[in-house]
């Protein structure tokens, strides 16, 4: 039995930004690959390539449903007009998923890439991870059903402490990193129940639609890092790009969906960026690299600068949270901002067995090769050559960024 | 967006009746109806018929998906052959569902009938009453939300008690009578987590699926009616097809199902054809109504005078459960038997509204009005000439009933 069914089990911001691509880039031809950033794991040594290839191509045959589509419809805007527009849903309605290749690399790892126009290739992200980690775990965790009462332990643990905090809100982010689908279907259930005033939603559009949440998300570091390939190779272009996903974001989507990823090229080139009026307009800020209460002061201090009461602005971390990281952000800065946790890999994947720290990112687009600088140089992607040239052009407006870094 | 949008969405026991029936009386011409046994409650007054012809009409355009049927050819039999025979997987495959009829009766009540071959229109009972109800609550409760949240406090309560019996072993049995399907899926999902050494399954063969628990069944009383209905009027004819349904299903699953439901014409005919043989073979009883205490007490007789150790055998109850219900029965019979308890209604529609008592029988079958006796008078089915020929047919065995008791 296929591990993924539906269309929907995706992350909800495949969604929203897919419409922004479609309204926007539909054609871009771009290549996603997977990387594994926890290289000492040979993911090919593991994981049966022809269960892969059967997974991948399982979901190659699904489209969305009408219940999908219909459940899709009903979201509406503040001023009462559709979230997603009738030209999406045609869209959704005959999408079927772009192709993909699939090999082994001489490093043990597993070279998976999906080619296709953006609006197509876009929805294989977090499908493609949450596959590679079912079928990892199911080759390392054979005892599914021990897997799962160690699950539940720390589970209800986490819940505990959650409970002690009963302001701290929670959002579950987990699709990409899961032990299983079960699983996550089991964890954002029980948050519901448990932590009913502190869930704010999941990441997951099936989950939302099969347990009644909210569906949560915005944007990825996508969006920057292919306008950025398709702007031109000089710096000016490049940093040109990143205002302008701001800018046409905000056309889109208006309030609705203006939480702003903020380290695709680095934090300290977005608030350079980031001027007073989308400060002033945005929702707020999401953090997903480097030092988060670091963050949180200069986005502290941002907002100070401007003049806007941060209290009004939500931030929200998505980085590598554990229950007591979470806690202890919040004690800092519960009196500052709307604070919100997108929690992902140590909630739907702590069951005693290490997480794999997989991505899939674009690597390219129009035939040129992406890059994302990110806080963290560990989270950094491009060609040598192309990261040296981004950090260099985003970096000389403070001086900050140093190619070594990289 | 429909309620149903899964035809996987039913109890289990649906699907092992039906693979029965379509060996054996795939097309014996049978009518399903709805009852509403809480008639205070003028349902067609509430719940809108368009709304419910809509929602009924999704299911008709429903098929089995590629991928549910791949879940239910997984099940096999302890001796490794697969659960669902390749003939019936088939007859999944092109399933379309049975006609309805729809109206308001001058009592304030929904008329609602579902007919067709038996091996068709069997799909029907559960799906519709889950409609109902979710129409209804929708209805009588439109905050959701503020229903979800007493709901929780209700089920964390449940919880509670119940960890503090560890040896008590539960089903969530409540799909017919949800309050909605993102309720029971929530309620199954935090039952799985909380309780994970006590939730033994789920009656709901999607929710077994979505969320990796075991699914669990058996048979219904409508088995006992249809084969009743078509042996012929007469008492022998009739007494004699409740050993027919005991035999043959015992030929279809062998030891794998063999847990009999006893109530249908009384459970003191159902001890006296339940004979040496079936008792030392099958696995256990189940409970459906009259008094639980007493039941269990003619059972322990009942075994014990066949010299059956009853410590090695089932007994499942499934009436009317309630959390002091159930830790009382067990409390009482823990060491006289394997104890089970199939709870629905107080597990999935506990939320500060009142329940309705809705069921969902089979009324005709061959152009013969069907009868259902029970322990309950409130709980008897038929008309009244028929239901006094069958107390009579089935009560002069030994004299035990009487038909103004109906």
């Amino acid at each position: 039995m296929p591990i993924v069914t539906s269309l929907l089990d995706i992350d909800w911001y495949k969604l929203t930004m897919a419409q922004f691509v479609f309204h926007r880039y539909p054609d871009v031809p771009v290549i996603y690959g997977l990387t594994n950033r926890t290289v000492k794991v040979r993911l090919a040594e593991t994981v049966l390539l022809a269960d892969l290839r059967d997974e991948l191509e399982a979901v190659q045959r699904l489209t969305f449903r009408a219940d999908e589509l219909a459940f899709l419809a009903a979201f509406r805007r503040a001023d009462g007009t559709p979230l997603y527009g009738e030209d999406f849903l045609g869209h959704l309605a005959s999408l079927r998923l772009s192709q993909f290749s699939l090999s082994s690399g001489p490093d043990g790892q597993i070279d998976l890439r999906f080619v296709g126009p953006w609006a197509e290739a876009i929805f294989w992200e977090t499908i493609a991870l949450s596959i590679v980690n079912e079928l990892y775990y199911r080759q390392t965790a054979p005892d599914r059903d021990a897997a799962y009462r160690e699950g539940e332990v720390r589970l209800a643990a986490k819940i505990e402490r959650l409970q002690r905090y009963p302001e701290v809100r929670i959002t579950e982010f987990g699709t990409r990193r899961r032990f299983s689908k079960e699983w996550q279907t089991r964890v954002a259930a029980t948050l519901a129940n448990q932590l009913p005033t502190q869930l704010t939603g999941t990441s997951n559009a099936l989950l939302a639609m099969t347990l009644g949440l909210p569906p949560r998300g915005t944007m990825a570091h996508e969006l920057f890092m292919v306008l950025a390939a398709v702007s031109g190779a000089g710096p000016e272009s490049l940093r040109a790009s990143h205002g302008r996903v701001l800018t046409e974001w905000y056309q889109e989507y208006g309030d609705e969906l203006s939480v702003a990823l903020t380290d695709t090229f680095g934090s300290e080139f977005f608030f350079h960026d980031f001027t007073a009026e989308p400060a002033r307009a945005w929702r707020g800020l999401r953090h997903d690299s480097g030092d988060p209460a670091a963050f949180g002061a200069t986005a502290l201090a941002f907002y100070a600068g401007h003049g806007i009461d941060s209290r009004k602005k939500q931030l929200l971390f998505s980085d590598g949270l554990d229950v007591e990281t979470i806690v202890s952000l919040w004690e800092r800065f519960h009196g500052s901002f709307q604070l919100g946790f997108g929690w992902g890999t140590n909630l739907t994947n702590d069951l005693g067995y290490a997480p794999l720290s997989l991505v899939v990112k674009v690597v390219e687009a129009a035939g040129r090769g992406t890059v994302k600088l990110s806080d963290n140089p560990a989270k950094a992607q491009g060609s040598p050559a192309d990261i040296a040239r981004y950090a260099q052009a985003f970096g000389h407006r403070r001086g900050a960024y140093r190619e070594t870094t990289y």
